[in-house]
């Protein structure tokens, strides 16, 4: 727990990290993103305990960040899929990345590369596509 | 503690996250970018306890993120200066920062707004000048 100083912050920052300065946090919603949206598969792809991921989720779902939509009745299965909250993190998503391509490079070359859905160009460091200029 | 199956993730994010996914590391980072660089007045500003911002300098330092730089001898002062690996953190800070405004707005209008240096033109979520265009 962070002291209760952390709370008088007037920061945005602060306020942002409130929701997402976890650890996992952060890594379920690069999932969701991912399109890995279900529990088992989030499991599965985290290696996070079972109590854990509900927790964050069912927080996630209460702070706006993800909506639960049930996708089979028998049984029943939620599936989980980002708010326009949640899609608005996608910048952050993308500067840690960013980041860690490059000051923490895996050995074996980035595991994701991003790249422009219109015409397959590279994103620059400020998301915009290296080849067709688009935002 | 995260479980060991944290370390195994390949990815970017998840080793980024490793530095600054404590909430404490961001906002130090933050203060540092706005030019709050010696212990006392990182300790006044955030409110945190003396012995977890020190923790936490000695970890950014070793980390590679902040520089520590000697100020004054008597009595032995030292302040901290961003890396070229802390000033690439710009962007996640910058993006949780308009998160942050956009979504957990404070009620008196943002703390801190962004401008551009060359002409105080407004900055964009591509982190470019709305004004005139500079990058």
């Amino acid at each position: 727990m962070l002291p209760s100083s952390y709370d008088t912050q007037v920061c945005s920052i602060a306020r942002a990290l409130e929701l997402v300065g976890e650890r996992w946090t952060l890594l379920i919603i690069r999932d969701v993103f991912l399109g890995v949206r279900r529990f088992e598969d989030l499991q599965r792809d985290l290696g996070i305990a079972r109590n854990v991921l509900a927790a964050r989720l069912d927080k996630l779902t209460a702070d706006g960040i993800l909506e639960r939509r049930r996708y089979s009745e028998h049984p029943p299965r939620d599936e989980f899929l980002l708010t326009e909250q949640g899609l608005d993190l996608w910048p952050t998503v993308v500067a840690l990345m960013q980041w860690g391509d490059r000051h923490r490079p895996n050995p074996d070359g980035p595991p994701t590369v991003l790249e422009h859905k219109g015409c397959g160009g590279a994103v620059s460091v400020h998301r915009i596509c290296e080849r067709c200029g688009a935002e």
